[in-house]
């Protein structure tokens, strides 16, 4: 039977999330592998009458089959608020496409470009879901290295010009996942000008974006581009709640009239009942409240985790400096292999978690990176969690000179 | 721009599913193009308390990340219902997925079988949401017409003995969408021989099956499979509520490993609200005590559309009979294309709709039949715009005659 499956999916390889958050059954376990948001901030209440208020409103019409686009309101509301937080100033509704979770806009985009080894570049480091969806559509990865200040972007004019036929980029450009790192205002304007110079899309996912703790909001790569390159992608599932599984696109009507009929086939409609609600929430709540409340409390937790890094961290071990958003990424020496670290070591002694560089990487190349969340922990955990991993740590270091 | 999309999309096609639904804004409008169920008999009040149900039992939690596969309790009650209902008798929760509609189901299935150009066979006519799928997959087609007891079998050895590539087949067996017929037993048993000896895999795609108004069930053809070649898929949009956007799967644990490997990448996971629902909804309600009432409803409805149909259609004019589910298929002589048909005379004239044969073809080269849904309409709708219909076709006939 088996030998009836398509090449993209390979019986014995695993799952690019397989394994990625490790079980820990001990009392004074610290993980720092979460990528979830803070549930206790959860605005649970409100959500609930906006369920309410959905059902109320439609009636038995609420479960009825409704359209692919979902209601014209809430995309409303979206364009707007990509004209104004975003700066796309030319957002109209008809730009806006909603979707099942941010994952479903990477899915689909890459659906809409991707042959079978078609060039594609990815961050090295980058999101692990996205290369989850990207592997089935089987494309060449080219990777481009993360700076401080983002992708290195010389790098990526090097690769554009031997590679010419690549024709789709993803990026992560606020508060990478996992790396940490922002892509500066400078470089933001550079990738559109590369992209129209050599021909290729951007998909730009920002599910992080509005988790700003410190410094100002950079323009969106979107709000530079002039001719309908760049897929703009944010998402729900940080900002209110995951389980929404609700993402939202904001791309050229011409793009979007495609990513339309890769929705119908792929799972024909919105769901209209989670549509409605968040609908409802967001005309009876302030999002932009609710997320001001959130950062609130992540800027404490990042502080702790600064701190932490700067206490506990030994020499030769590096990390980055996130001014918003869920992680901070760690290099070690290249003698340590993070993988075996967690495994052998820091799960089994320190009692503690991370997730492991190899699965972020489209080749599963690089062994001395780990990724650290520091929202889902209260400041002692991470003071404590942190402490350990830098004994950890320092002892292997001290292991290796001697 | 649209130089960069992958071939699977071409800009000047439309959707499969475009147009497929006329306006008509007429006061005696009856339309007969609805796959809608019909929404005054959802158990609505029911599942607003099976939502508030789940909120309260989860808390914040509700809507915090779950897992791609759900709620493990969920999935022991639809293997129960295999077991018990579909007579697919060693179904375990580890062999049922749940999916976004049964519509991701057929997305998936395609995305784990179809490489370009890969061989598949359709009914002809078939489901044009299926086509919608498998068409961004890039296979090649083959079609099997369909008897009045389901696809013709012999057709099909045929195929295979002159295409062995074939690896894929599809298939509505019970009251098909759009054909309205169901597949005989003893074809059932000769379609998984067939699977066998030909080496291919089946999904047996069964939205309607529980909306049974006459006869017995049949066995399901996955309760044939002897070597986990078939996929039994089925959903909750017609016998609860299709804004569930929830569908199952059952098939070979296998298959399911790679399936939920494509669901990751696709959607990332089940939306836990709607799942913690639906399964709040079943373990308070009968859902086959609710699927009892609908076909009570039904029933009367089908009645009137088969009654109708031998009162009001000319001479040449062929419909099957179901014995289920929301169709039936009209063919008319081959003088006579129902598109135009539709377009010039149907809606302006005689304000009546159905959706004609065309796109439910995989190459779109039948023009001379009509899908007609009678669950959407009352008996006396059905009479009034089956008389119109039947009017329209015999002067349409007369006037090919003289």
């Amino acid at each position: 039977m088996e030998n009836l499956f398509a090449d993209r999916v390979h019986p014995e390889t695993a799952s690019r999330l397989a394994g990625l958050f490790p079980v820990m059954d001990y009392d004074d376990a610290i993980k720092f592998t979460a990528g979830a948001p803070a549930e206790n901030l959860f605005p649970s209440d409100e959500m609930k009458q906006a369920y309410l208020a959905a059902m109320a409103a439609e009636g038995d019409h609420t479960f009825q089959y409704h359209t692919v686009e979902g209601p014209y309101e809430l995309r409303e509301r979206l364009a707007k608020r990509a004209r104004e937080r975003m700066k796309i100033t030319d957002a109209k509704p008809e730009n806006v496409m909603l979707t099942a979770g941010g994952q479903q806009g990477i899915d689909l985009v890459a659906k809409l470009l991707l042959n079978k080894g078609d060039a594609m570049v990815v961050e090295a480091p980058t999101y692990v879901g996205a290369l989850a969806s990207f592997d089935m559509y089987e494309p060449t990865y080219y990777e481009v290295n993360l700076e401080a200040d983002g992708m290195a972007i010389d790098q990526l004019e090097t690769l554009l010009r031997a590679h010419p036929d690549i024709k789709f980029l993803y990026t992560v450009a606020d508060f990478h996942n996992p790396g940490g790192v922002t892509l500066s205002l400078a470089k933001r304007q550079r990738l559109v000008e590369l992209a129209n110079q050599y021909d290729f899309m951007i998909l730009e996912d920002t599910p992080y974006r509005d988790l700003r703790y410190v410094g100002e909001s950079l323009p969106t790569i979107k709000s530079f581009d002039t001719e309908g390159r760049v897929i703009f992608l944010s998402s729900f599932s940080k900002v209110l709640m995951p389980a929404l599984r609700l993402g939202w696109l904001v791309a050229d009507e011409k793009v979007l009239k495609q990513l339309y009929k890769l929705k119908e086939g792929a799972d024909l409609e919105v769901p209209n009942l989670t549509a409605a609600a968040v609908n409802n929430f967001l005309a009876n709540n302030s999002l932009d409240d609710h997320i001001a409340k959130l950062n609130q409390e992540y800027l404490i937790r990042q502080q702790a985790m600064l701190k932490a890094i700067a206490t506990y961290m030994p020499e030769g071990v590096t990390a980055t400096k996130p001014e918003g958003g869920f992680f901070t990424w760690v290099t070690v020496p290249e003698s340590i292999n993070t993988t075996d670290l967690l495994y052998n070591e820091a799960t089994p002694n320190q009692h503690i978690a991370y997730v492991p560089s190899k699965n972020f990487y489209a080749y599963k190349d690089h062994t001395n990176g780990m990724r650290l969340n520091f929202t889902g922990l209260t400041p002692a955990q991470i003071d404590d969690g942190m402490k350990r991993l830098g004994t950890l740590l320092a002892d292997r270091l001290t292991k290796v000179i001697n």
